[in-house]
């Protein structure tokens, strides 16, 4: 396994590679990224001589003025230890390498953007959709790989994609979750031991919407109420809980079969995100 | 010469390609057009197996609502004749081909792209740069190529290549111009008899700056006021004329050596760019 920081190395040693399959990263690596890695290597490895590339890079385009950059947690050795024989090529570059000048282009991401997670964090997915098509650019993969429990950005990553005809397929890998059910998350090291307990109950207040829907709960806006309600009573300061398309993230209305239930809200200081899929008829 | 208009079989057709040059037109092909076409030969045939590839393609996005989108010339049999020997793919998709879904997917252009002919029309550079930025996704040149007679596209898809990390070398070509020094412009036939030959005195008020700053002249502000009377006194309608650096397209204030003149104005109902450059010491 190869640790590069620069572009043009990168470049060189990716040259002669027809197959590459990539997932990037901010880094601070827990099962959910390693089990994209698997997947990167599951979906390339019929292609002879496929190569898997994992970039880290926390990237500051993405991070709102009072939000958590500085602290955002930066174990690089660690990483490239829990990715030794995972991948191929570790891509790390330093924030000057990715931004020699101050970046004035950007990608302007679809409207569904500024909902959801974007409503609480302007400019977050425009930074993120810069970047990662950046990192597309460079990194010329097949295949690149994002995990679904960044729901709301799989789906940014795939408009984009498809709308600016970019020559990569986008994979979404599954939420990788801990006993108790909570979403891995960089975030989670954050909380405090009793935070900690509690977390769980916002995928379970996902659950028990989801077991609602497939009884034949249709009235979502109640649904979503009572969740807010749920969470709220017990000290979270919820951003969202919605149920939405599948297809298109836009409010579910009672037509649609395939919906997915998504919310984001904050414990203590800590913002955390869950979703889960809803297939009616399932 | 191949003429190909769908996306999935240009991509087959370029799958094996190693060295692509790419010139994007609107088609409506004149000797400038063929001269980038001859310029993407010259630099890629170094490269052994290098594929020539012009793109035909009216951009709507890229027209603001007033402007002439419905009367730009279609000319894609007469421009493909031109095309004989010296390309080896022409792609020329329609407008489905390119936009199946609502664009809501942009490239959000640097700020420059506001000022000069951005100013005039809003909008227009945003759409400029998303349709490059496919079309490039789609040929993935290692080249593309493109006329200095726009020369604040050609400054703001350079910026848009070097920020965003394409790989790929953008080419400027030299203005060709009609034997009274006239810039070739597909909108030049737009022109009424009376009005082409007034038409050349945009290059020439153009000539008549250049001059002036080789002679020493500084009071860059004076020049663009003097030359913008010169113009409106002969019944044109100026948009702006403006001394700016080559590097950043930001007004010159006297230091830089690589300087740029620029004009946009209007002749009866027909816009006229040009530009030449300017450099200091030479």
């Amino acid at each position: 396994m190869q640790v590069i920081s620069s572009i043009a190395e990168l470049r060189a040693r990716l040259n002669e590679e027809r197959a590459i399959a990539f997932v990037p990263t901010m880094g601070n690596l827990h099962e959910g990224h390693l089990d994209l890695m698997r997947l990167a290597r599951e979906n390339s490895s019929r292609e002879h001589g496929s190569c898997v590339v994992a970039s880290i890079f926390v990237n500051p385009l993405q991070f709102g003025p009072n939000e958590d950059f500085d602290q955002y947690p930066r174990t690089l050795a660690a990483d490239c230890a829990k990715l030794q024989g995972l991948v191929d090529v570790v891509f790390a570059p330093s924030a000057s390498e990715m931004y020699p000048v101050q970046q004035t282009v950007f990608v302007e991401p679809p409207p569904v953007a500024s909902e959801l997670c974007g409503a609480a964090r302007p400019g977050h997915f425009r930074g993120m959709a810069t970047v990662v098509l950046k990192l597309l650019n460079i990194v010329q993969p097949q295949l690149a790989l994002f995990g679904k429990k960044d729901y709301q950005q799989l789906h940014i990553i795939r408009t984009l994609a498809a709308q600016l005809n970019l020559p990569v397929s986008i994979v979404g890998g599954e939420t990788v979750r801990a006993h108790d059910g909570l979403a891995l998350s960089s975030r989670n090291q954050y909380l405090t031991e009793v935070e900690r307990s509690e977390a769980v109950f916002l995928y379970q207040t996902l659950q028990a919407m989801r077991r609602s829907v497939l009884q034949g709960a249709r009235d979502f806006e109640l649904l979503q109420q009572q969740a807010l309600k749920a969470l709220s009573d017990r000290g979270w300061l919820v951003d969202y809980v919605a149920v939405r398309d599948q297809s298109d993230l836009q409010p579910a209305s009672g037509g649609q079969r395939d919906l997915v239930i998504l919310a984001a809200a904050r414990l203590g200081k800590t913002r955390l995100l869950d979703n889960v899929e809803v297939c009616i008829g399932e």
